[in-house]
């Protein structure tokens, strides 16, 4: 079956909102098609702090992503998803000794070592135990990879030892018998959109690995070049030239055949890989007006996706969304895109266009809708003036019950927001896969607001 | 016992961080002290809002608050801390049917109409019930009170009704035979640390009920005015003169006898009710530098207390910040605050000494501690550069097993944020409560993490 043929709002269903929806076959399609075209030394490791689902978590492993996870809570996720030990890179920079025992215990693929205090940490706890533990030390460079919207390299950061540390690193390393040095790994950047860039900083990581080998004569089995693909948000960002980035790299891991022999390239990526194929998926219950402004209530809002929470025109401006009517009340499918920054609305439907199958033929049916545009906010149902999904934005006249459908939502969405502020039940996540849609997390209920909490019983007593 | 012989040390024990520490005594005594100092007719409901926490919420019930929710979860906690029906007031600009229908089905104290629409809306649900619901209107008013951080009113906004709108809502009103009017109520702004903008936005509020009864004949029988009460939360701000706001509620409340005789007046309060009785407590893990500049990572952050996470010296400051070092490794504690804006370090210390009986133990402490300040920052354990506690702030050399302790944490902590990120177990929350420290609620485990999710059965059989 062809979701080519359907419209989005069948797929819905009878779905309760608010729910987050995904493409699964068009997320099988973009991974497949990523991982298929890179050179056979370079491995993707799906950041699960993206998305913490297990079904999307597993659906990435089946295609043959690794997984990079950030605690010992992912790495339960990891497994539960079907992923071994040996597929799991650990990464982040406040490791506690509970949860680095628990990865060196079960034979993890690598730990991301962020400092010298980590390194003998780590040394102690697997010589107790008897084991070795395969490490990499993350490396914060001294180069600036200057194009990336959060730099998380080249200037003062928690993560990483420093460049100019390595001395002592590799020092400290000769005394530690239990790890067995893996490489290097080095993440500057996160929502890159710029291919030189990310490339320049590829470039950089290798020469630095070479660096290391010859100077520190350590053997170098893995070169871990970090990610920060980024995605369009807002209508005016042009997309990352993959294509770009998959030649360069490519042409990189066959020069490494030469220059770092047997090394494998890992790459890292959680909003690239899972982002577009997501959607958050809330619905109309009220529409006012308020001293010549209108406005809509919907039934979610920054509580299940906090991401998208309009912050100001200069800090997070409005999301592109859109705006789509059941057929059942006997109403045309009327979609729009809301306004990004400077950028009319005709442009933002056609970046709308390249999103997918379903938003291909919500585009068909686009010429449909002669209706005239009005201005509108969209807030969730939250009592705070934060939760403003859209703020004054051109869209079609909005009736209760249309969805709000924000696009892109696959990355830091649910994982990212304030799930139980405010009470509400946390939204439901749909996986559109192979014809079916799948429910793979259930609406949370009203009892999940007490779980691990405690009534103290004394309370009547003393009052 | 009496806490100010103890040290707040030993209160944490032996609990493993991250927590919450709430000051049950601190908490009763300043809320009975509000309480007891209020004019007979005024009534003060707790915003669950602020802390979720049903041990907390409990508490304050059984000093004689009412509640005030936003949702049929937020109602589920409310009932399960003992509040009756009766004791609710239900806001909210989202409300669904089904919370409604339950709403009015459970006898609730008042509904919060926030539009014409939800107030045809209520008298149907309540028609179809057979049943009579009190309800209130939510009125925006003409008037701004523009001292308040977040302007809820006066300007164009999804909550509420229109002043200019009113006199639709009480031609509606008429035809609502089972909606049983009890008055109105205006929340203009929050955060608010001015007695006299308070006072001000109270009398507006009460003139606007007067003008309501006399020109649509209602009667009126409850006056909510909303609240806003402020705390400081940065050594620059000063303290809300709270008996300046209730010698000018009581004068309004004795006048309010012959002016609207009858009428119970409403205030709502989350922040200022249970902020200062609450502490965000973590522990320093690693220490370390990056080009020149000190870092702390410690065992929770913006995952537990998104509020505190540092967003830039214009939008979010650092918060203070207490560092204190346990005896038991034979060491003095050390206590200093962060430096808030334009603020040098004595002078936080001396805000510090207002928050409460265990910070005043510490504050004795102080002296002792004759260490050198250094530039520091603290960041969580969470890979991304938005986890920061603390930047750049001048306190004692830190060392790894620190307390790392944010005052002001009683409100919009463990609620506001994204406890799922990166996967780190949710924070316990302790109740200091007349010499027993309770567990209120325990820390998460790595299961809930996939509580309500569903894995795909079929992936491994596909590929």
């Amino acid at each position: 079956m062809d979701k080519k043929d359907e419209a989005l709002l069948e797929r819905f269903g009878e779905h309760p909102t608010p729910f987050y929806y995904y493409d699964g076959d068009a997320l099988h399609a973009h991974v497949s098609s990523l991982l298929s075209r890179l050179h056979p030394s370079v491995r993707v490791h799906y950041a699960l702090k993206a998305n913490g689902n297990v079904a999307l978590a597993g659906l990435l492993r089946s295609l043959g992503c690794g997984v990079e996870i950030a605690s010992a809570g992912e790495m339960f996720v990891a497994m539960e998803a079907g992923y071994t030990p040996e597929d799991v890179l650990y990464a982040g920079p406040g490791k506690t000794v509970a949860e680095l025992s628990e990865a060196v215990a079960s034979g993890i693929g690598c730990i991301h070592v962020e400092s010298v205090r980590e390194l003998r940490l780590l040394e102690d706890i697997a010589a107790r135990a008897g084991l070795f533990v395969r490490a990499a030390v993350r490396v914060n460079p001294d180069n600036d990879l200057s194009g990336s919207t959060i730099k998380m390299g080249g200037v003062p950061r928690p993560f990483g030892v420093d460049e100019g540390q390595l001395d002592h690193f590799f020092t400290v390393l000769e005394d530690c018998p239990h790890v067995y040095f893996q490489g290097i790994q080095v993440y500057t950047g996160t929502q890159m959109l710029k291919a030189d860039q990310i490339l320049a900083s590829f470039a950089n990581t290798l020469q630095l690995a070479e660096r290391i080998q010859d100077q520190y004569g350590v053997a170098m089995h893995t070169v871990n070049l970090g990610g920060g693909f980024g995605v369009p948000y807002f209508t005016h960002e042009q997309p990352l030239d993959m294509g770009q980035v998959i030649d360069g790299l490519n042409a990189m891991a066959e020069q490494t055949r030469s220059r770092l022999p047997g090394v494998t390239l890992i790459i890292e990526s959680g909003r690239y890989l899972v982002a577009q194929a997501g959607m958050y998926v809330c619905r109309a219950l009220y529409t006012k007006e308020s001293k010549g402004e209108k406005f809509v209530v919907a039934d979610g809002g920054m509580n299940h996706y906090a991401s998208a929470a309009f912050r100001g025109r200069r800090i997070r401006d409005n999301y592109p969304v859109r705006i789509m009517r059941g057929q059942g009340e006997g109403q045309e499918v009327a979609i729009q895109m809301g306004q990004g920054k400077d950028m009319p609305v005709q442009e933002a439907a056609a970046v709308e266009l390249r999103l997918g199958k379903a938003a291909d033929r919500i585009g068909e049916l686009q010429p449909k809708a002669t209706v005239d545009l009005e201005t509108v906010s969209i807030v969730g149902p939250l009592c705070t003036p934060e939760d403003c999904l859209v703020k004054k934005a051109q869209l079609p006249p909005i009736q209760e019950g249309d969805y709000i459908v924000i696009p892109n939502a696959g990355a830091y969405g649910l994982s990212y927001s304030p799930v139980h502020f405010l009470g509400h039940a946390t939204p439901a996540e749909l996986l559109d896969f192979r014809g079916e849609v799948h429910v793979i997390r259930e609406h949370g209920d009203r009892t999940d607001l007490l779980h691990h909490q405690r009534m103290i019983p004394l309370l009547e007593d003393i009052f």
